[in-house]
């Protein structure tokens, strides 16, 4: 008999996960009007289960036990929506052992721990979505998969994590420091009580690893990602930044060329003529540019209980079509394809603008362009603003295209040099330029 | 045993068709290591196959019979790019007889005759794809139909007609008129000698057709949709729309509400802010807005021989693994869902921008705003400059919401005015406002 609809279980009933619930109850019509068959919210598992969500589930389906999800042998597909690396992995490995599908919004835990994830689903023949992981309502998991199929795909650079994004935009707009704008993401619950994961880069880093697998095949690799957070940035570079016609983005960079590929997370500077730096907010967007296709971008709101409901809504409906027309496999998984190397953060190149702490004597700028000069660093354009007697005055400069190893050694130079008074600062910049 | 390869045939070998097979031959190894399996292009027909397309296909696989292709029996799908009605019609429907999958991107045929093709292709258990019919590249059908699944879409604004586009942005940026906009489109190959389907806004509305069907769960209902092209547009109310804080953009607009369908392409001046405002030249985007992700926006190419050729692949894929893994279904088909009702135009809600060719007498703002006034039209702003004696001089009003059908009637007797010298344009307005 032909199956005519899919049991869900939701193992964690927090902000996501009562968006997940609030879709599936709320939006069960349309649902059912879109895929021809019923989504059935069968359990939801929480330790607290007393506290009102606002959304009025059906009677008996909360309990306290992740097992009363994982063992019902009428739940489909487990979605887990707890967060954190333990025991969710566990919770995953045992659902797919019962040889039930997986959906999961982690990107910490597929980042980190997904090879075994992945490795496991396969075994059993089950599958794994996780399009709420990245990008939160954007559908960027299947855009590359499945959208841009066709493509080499050649660079992605992503706005991926909203609270940076509200930062940096309020720095940029109201021209307050950066310790400013995190106490007012905090107040707003943009951030969290601790924000390490998100301004220090880690939660972008996990999502690029997540991207840049399906993007090229390869293994998820998180620890080959260079990350570099926004706590040093401070106003006046925004400033100088808007000044020479850019703004400040923090950029999770995937690229291939001839199978070497990177994979950064660091403070860009980007085009004001570029689409992509006019996502402020909480928004977020992914630019990708396919061998075919050219250039692309995908924007929309990159958390939330709502947009991330619809991604692992759009999860649930995409693995119950495949329960419902009989035909399960797990062969379109993130594999190793081999043949590529990845390639070391001091190898990569790029523009970077450098902001000196010059004392304002003779012969300084000629010392540090000298010292740019000896490393290949040649120089697109220079600001050097006000005079304080005896004091240091900010030099900023813009280069041209040039090697990080020859940045960070020429950088390092210019620090020792008896009239620089304190570290220099630097940022990698896109676009324009050679 | 397992199937580990499929077999395409391409029925029109001009731009789209060189695209998409240039992209089976040259990204061959990329889809191989993307999908598991093969794509093999095995016929190409048309009855010009003596021009150099600056691509080497294989030996012996050109053909000026479409019927070679249609009739092959190893052929698994084909791939109609000839576009226009007829004979495209007739070939897609024979293909499907013969019990193969379809791919085409051809618009004006689906949204005219895509009923039929549609209810062909469920009768013989096959599928059709049209990823490439809208929007080129952009992966714009996946994200309605699968990406966006859980939600309820409450609107789509959509610059979806790159010639269009492009001329606004000439007039826009160069301040010049449309007939030399145009001109210039058609020197760079962006517009055809005979651009009536673009500028009138009828391609637009076939795109349009073709989404509002995917998103609201309706039939193809091309002469539902309302459509007013570009022609009637000077530089004049283009820099009025800017010094307002607008860009002027040809948009396809679909909504709904409490099962109220409304289907619109028309000039809409675009408020600076909006993300969307921004995609300037042959650039496409669609901003879609569901219930549970919220503002969403995908931008790319929406034409040229690799973009929509990036669209076909995708398609041809994703046909190819529900062959490969035997589970091709056309259960998830445009079908009519009920329960809707379209809009009639007259009974469609906007602000609107509106330039009245006074002559420059005492009074006449005041009848003017008299004769809105007595429509329910209320003013939210005027610019009215210069003056020349005895001449007639624009008179420039921005109307806070009213109702089309009040708009035509308060057009109508103001310019019946004996101190109105000219017909009243008027433009829809989005965004901002009440």
């Amino acid at each position: 008999m032909k199956k005519e609809k899919i049991s869900v279980g939701i193992i964690g009933f927090g902000i996501v996960g009562t968006g997940t619930a609030r879709i599936l109850l709320e939006n069960k019509n349309v649902i059912r009007k879109r895929t021809g068959f019923d989504v059935v919210l069968k359990r939801v598992a929480d330790l607290d289960i007393k506290r009102d969500r606002g959304i009025k589930v059906p009677n008996g389906i909360l309990t306290t036990d992740a097992r009363a999800v994982i063992n019902d042998p009428e739940i489909d597909i487990v979605v887990e929506l707890m967060g954190g690396i333990h025991p969710a992995k566990d919770f995953i490995i045992q659902a797919i052992q019962n040889k039930k599908h997986a959906v999961t919004a982690n990107k910490a835990l597929l980042a980190t721990e997904g090879n075994d994830i992945f490795a496991e689903a396969h075994k059993n023949g089950v599958e794994i979505g996780f399009e709420a992981s990245v990008a939160g309502g954007i559908p960027i998991i299947k855009v590359i998969r499945e959208g841009l199929v066709a493509n080499n795909i050649l660079a992605i650079y992503g706005i991926i994590n909203g609270t940076s994004n509200y930062i940096l935009t309020k720095m940029t707009n109201e021209k307050v420091e950066f310790s400013d704008a995190l106490k007012e993401a905090q107040r707003l619950g943009y951030a969290e009580a601790d924000p390490t994961f998100d301004i220090e880069g880690i939660d972008t880093a996990h999502k690029l690893t997540i991207l840049s697998s399906l993007a090229y095949g390869i293994p998820l690799s998180y620890g080959e990602v260079y990350k570099e957070g926004i706590t040093k940035l401070t106003a006046q570079d925004i400033e100088f930044a808007s000044e020479l016609g850019y703004k400040m983005k923090l950029l999770a960079i995937a690229k291939s060329e001839n199978g070497e590929i990177e994979m950064r997370v660091h403070p860009t500077m980007v085009p004001n003529e570029y689409l992509i730096s006019k996502v402020d907010g909480v928004f977020n967007a992914i630019y990708v540019e396919g061998d075919a296709v050219g250039s692309t971008l995908y924007y929309g709101r990159g958390a939330g209980d709502m947009p991330t409901g619809s991604a692992v809504v759009a999860d649930i409906v995409d693995i119950g079509r495949k329960i419902i027309t009989g035909c399960v496999t797990s062969e379109f998984r993130i594999q190793d394809a081999g043949g590529y190397r990845i390639k070391k953060m001091e190898d990569i190149e790029s523009m970077y603008y450098f902001r000196f702490s010059a004392l304002d004597k003779p012969g300084v700028l000629s010392k540090i362009s000298g010292i740019l000069g000896n490393y290949n660093i040649s120089i697109a354009s220079v600001i050097q603003k006000g005079r304080r007697i005896g004091g240091s005055v900010p030099l900023v400069v813009l280069s041209h295209m040039a090697r990080e190893r020859d940045v960070l050694k020429a950088v390092k130079e210019i620090d020792d040099l008896p009239v620089v008074s304190d570290k220099t600062i630097f940022v990698r910049v896109e676009g324009k330029g050679e």
